[in-house]
Formats: structure tokens, C-alpha cells, sequence
């Protein structure tokens, strides 16, 4: 990692944490929700979609302070569905990063409802927020349900569970990590390039940088569940091949798999030049995604 | 029940099944999630949240379909709660309404998705209606998400929860109810009365009335576990009881919860009267929430 990405990431991951713990912490509700809903959000992580809003922002020389709102409720989507996903009747996880999951800690039932109201405060946070425009509010919100819903991510999931246990074709498999991760890393880059005024060709753009890198952090994601470190991962490696799940090294080979990794790479290079934004950072998280050991 | 809001409710009852249904046919998603998330929207019941988004809508003799999205939205995230709900990490109910509940047709892991799907959609067909002003979207979203989240619905559940197996404190029990079960029935008054341009004043008086009904509602509710019909009801009587649950009845005696349920009638009728609103419908609604047999 470039020594301006690092320091711009632990930057902007204080500031975001920080927020999770104040706006969790404002709630008027019962503490052990709140103490749950806390746990989940500050199990860590690189915080790569809240990164991505704030690093576009800063691709049109805003302020990436501006994302702050949108990048919180990001990342309480992205953590209620690890919640949820780690449940004994989906993944049956017991660890996440190292930590013991959501529902070791406080049971399946709180789990499920700090899944839920997670999910829920997203939107109010958006919704109160004092800075955004009606306009912004909405096409954000918009776009967010649509990512995180039956059309992009839980439709996903869906589709995922459906396909455990047969071999699935290259183009499921790609609908599969289209919507259960990559729309939800596409609305990261597009929330930000909304936010920073960008213009419809622009956001033409910034959407295929999204799809692209999206694709490439799903197939890392994959071939670190080949030869990836245990210990670096925080999770069990080799349950895809140990549960006959379809992956992109199984279907590529692992030669065919990094070879595609490096297309989209090369693909969301191309497209953040299209933009004409600064995207010194934004080209620095397309390595950070490609080349990840965690 | 009078003959108009028999009426009344039989033509928006269908106008909303209609809309629910096509809602769920247009997504773009997995056929199996689709159908988790229909059978439970098309499970019945009186839909009494649209029923009163219609009719204070109808009080301001505006067209109640002006509420459509809006009600769609609130039935969403009402069904949802109710597939969360029975799961069986939570009140692990085989039926709900004479029917087999969410996870017993479609398993645990698609009922907790489309129980996800539900809540996520309701905000994006907010979101995406195209009579709503951009400033209405956003009220009806904050006001949406503060109902159904940790400051509202999923923290009554979550209090619920933890207030089982003990003896709670009528304030305990009222906080719970007003949570769970009242923010929601609140939203759909104000959803209505925001929509149909009422003024900071009258919607104070509708939030009044909202507040009583939601309590009225409840204890009927808790009454009907002691003295309805499982035949009408379409579940077991004597559950509450059964598990030790404090309930109107067991802190107020039968004869004090009915003196509470008569007081909290009146209280909404008194409000509504200040609304200045054409009540008629909204009165009925009043009797039918405390006279209700299922």
C-alpha cells in the first residue's frame, strides 16, 4: 500500500469509527441492542466501502467529510449482513475476524434484531442527516435499498444459498458475486461520486470502476480461501472446496482465476481514467483490492 | 363494524393486495425470495396500518390512493417483523394466521432473507414513487425507519425479550407496547396526515390519537389471549399466560385492563375531534380496534 493510502485510510477509519460509536450510542433504545449493534460494527475490518466514498470524494478535491453519513450507513448494511450471514441457519459461523460472532456473544434472537436494526438505522441516518439535500437524501436512500435488497445483496444471498452443494456456471456465479458484494462496493464509489456534484458521464464511469473492482475483490476473495493465511484472515481457510462450493479458482483454475483478477483490475484502472477525477487514491485501492492478504 | 368502513376496507384492502403483489413481481431477483416475501405479504389479515394511512386520508377527503406507496412500505416492514418474529430463535411459531409460518415452507436461512428483503424494499418504493415530492420522501423515510428501528419497533422487540419470564411494571409493559406494536400503528396515522397536508397543529392531535389506539390495540390483543376464539384468531389463546408473560390482564386484573382499554377508546376519540378532520372513519376504526375478535 502506497504510504498516501495508508495514511489517508487510518485517517478516515478514526473518523468513521468514531461516528458508528456516537450514532449507536444516541440511540434511545434498549442497551444490550445498542451494546450488540456496537460489537458488530467495531469488530474492525479495512472499512474498504466507506474508503471508497471518501476516496472519491477526495478524487474531485471535496472534503471527504461530506461522505460521513453515507459511509456510516454503508458500513451498518455491510455489518448487518455479516450478522445475519454468520447465523447458524445460513453460514453457521462462530468467528469473524478472529472474534466470536454476533450471536455467540448475545444469542441468536439479539442477534437477528441487531441484524435488523442495523439495517433499519442505516436509513435514518441518512434521513436526519443536516447536511444532504432532500434530493441527495433520496437518491442515496434509493440507491442503498436497491444495492442492499432483493435486487443487489440479499438477492444475492439468496442466490448463493440456492447454489451450495452444485456446480454452478461462470455467469451465476458471477450474478452471484455481483449482487452479494459488488453492488453493495458500487453504491460505496457512486454515493461519493454523487456527493461530490459529478456529472452524469462521470458517474457513467465511476459505475464501471465500481462493477469491475467489485468482481476483483470477489475473486481475491476466493483464491484467499485457497492460499490465504489463517491467521492474517481472522477465518478458517478452504471451507469453499471443503462445502463443494463453486468459486473462481474451481472453475478457472487458480492460473484462470488471477488472470481474471488482473483483467479488472486493469479494467477499473481504464474506467477511473475516463472520469478525469484525481484518482491517485482510487487507483491505489484498485492494487490494495487486487493484492489483499486479508 | 359500520357498513362504510366495511366498505371501506374491502376496496382499499384489495387495492393494496393488487399493488403488494405487483410490487413483488416486478423485482429483479431470485424466484425463491420472491415467493418467500409474497407469501407472507399475501398471508391476510385486516391490514389495519394501510387502513388507517386510507382513511385519514379519506378525513381530509383527499384520495386514499395518494397513500398507496406509503402503506405498501408499511406492510413490508409490518410482514417482515412478523416472519423475524416467529422464527425459532424468537417465538418459534409454527402458524400465523391458520397458515404455516415463513420458515416452515420455505426454511430458516430464506426467511430471514426475505424478512430482509421486506425491510429493505419498503424504503425503496418510498424512494422510487414518482407522485411524492422529494421532501416528503425524506419525512416519510425518517419518520419510517424511527418507528421500525432500534428507537421503535425492534427495540420493543428486543425489551420484549429480555422482559420475558419476569413481572414487569405496567411502565415496562407500556414501554414495550408502545414500541413494538404503537410506533408502528403511529407512523401509518402521521404517514397519512402528512401526506394529506394537515398542519403542525392537527398533526399533534393525530399523533394523540395514534398513541391511544396503538395502546387500545394492545391490550385488546393481550385480552383476546385470555378470552378469544383460536378459530378466529388462527392461533393458540393462553400463550401469554402459558410462558409467564406480563400482559394487561395479569398486572390490571381482566376487569382493569377492559377500564384501560375503554380509556384509551376515548382518549382517541377525544384527539380526533380536535384533528377538526371528517372523522367518521377514523371513529370506526377507534370501535373496531377495541371490539375486535381477531
Amino acid at each position: 500500500m502506497t504510504a498516501t493510502l495508508s495514511a489517508f485510510m487510518k485517517e478516515y477509519k478514526e473518523v468513521l469509527e468514531r461516528e458508528l460509536k456516537e450514532l449507536v450510542a444516541a440511540l434511545q433504545a434498549p442497551a444490550v441492542l445498542k451494546e450488540a449493534m456496537d460489537y458488530s460494527l467495531q469488530a474492525g475490518g479495512k472499512r474498504i466501502r466507506p474508503m471508497l466514498i471518501f476516496a472519491t470524494l477526495a478524487s474531485f478535491e471535496k472534503n471527504p467529510r461530506i461522505g460521513l453519513a453515507a459511509a456510516s450507513a454503508l458500513e451498518m448494511i455491510h455489518t448487518y449482513s455479516l450478522i445475519h450471514d454468520d447465523l447458524p441457519s445460513m453460514d453457521d459461523d462462530d468467528l469473524r475476524r478472529g472474534q466470536p460472532t454476533n450471536h455467540k456473544v448475545f444469542g441468536e434472537a439479539a442477534a437477528i434484531l441487531a441484524g435488523d436494526a442495523l439495517l433499519t438505522y442505516a436509513f435514518q441516518v441518512i434521513a436526519q442527516d443536516e447536511s444532504y439535500s432532500n434530493e441527495e437524501k433520496v437518491v442515496l436512500m434509493k440507491w442503498l435499498a436497491e444495492a442492499a435488497g432483493p435486487e443487489g445483496m440479499v438477492g444475492g444471498q439468496m442466490a448463493d444459498i440456492e447454489g451450495e452443494q452444485k456446480e454452478l456456471t461462470l455467469s451465476e456465479l458471477e450474478y452471484i458475486h455481483k449482487n452479494k458484494t459488488g453492488r453493495l462496493l458500487a453504491y460505496s464509489v457512486m454515493a461519493g461520486a454523487l456527493l461530490a456534484g459529478a456529472t452524469e458521464e462521470q458517474l457513467k464511469y465511476f459505475e464501471q470502476y465500481a462493477f469491475h473492482i467489485g468482481l476483483a475483490f470477489q475473486i481475491q476473495d476466493d483464491i484467499l480461501d485457497v492460499e490465504g493465511s489463517e491467521e492474517k484472515l481472522g477465518k478458517r481457510v478452504g471451507s469453499d472446496s471443503a462445502n463443494h462450493k463453486s468459486t473462481y479458482p474451481s472453475l478457472l483454475t487458480m492460473e484462470g482465476a488471477k488472470a481474471q483478477l488482473a483483467q479488472h483490475a486493469n479494467l477499473a484502472r481504464e474506467a477511473l481514467l475516463q472520469t478525469k477525477a484525481e484518482s491517485a487514491l482510487l487507483l491505489d485501492l484498485v492494487d490494495l483490492i487486487a493484492t489483499r492478504d486479508q
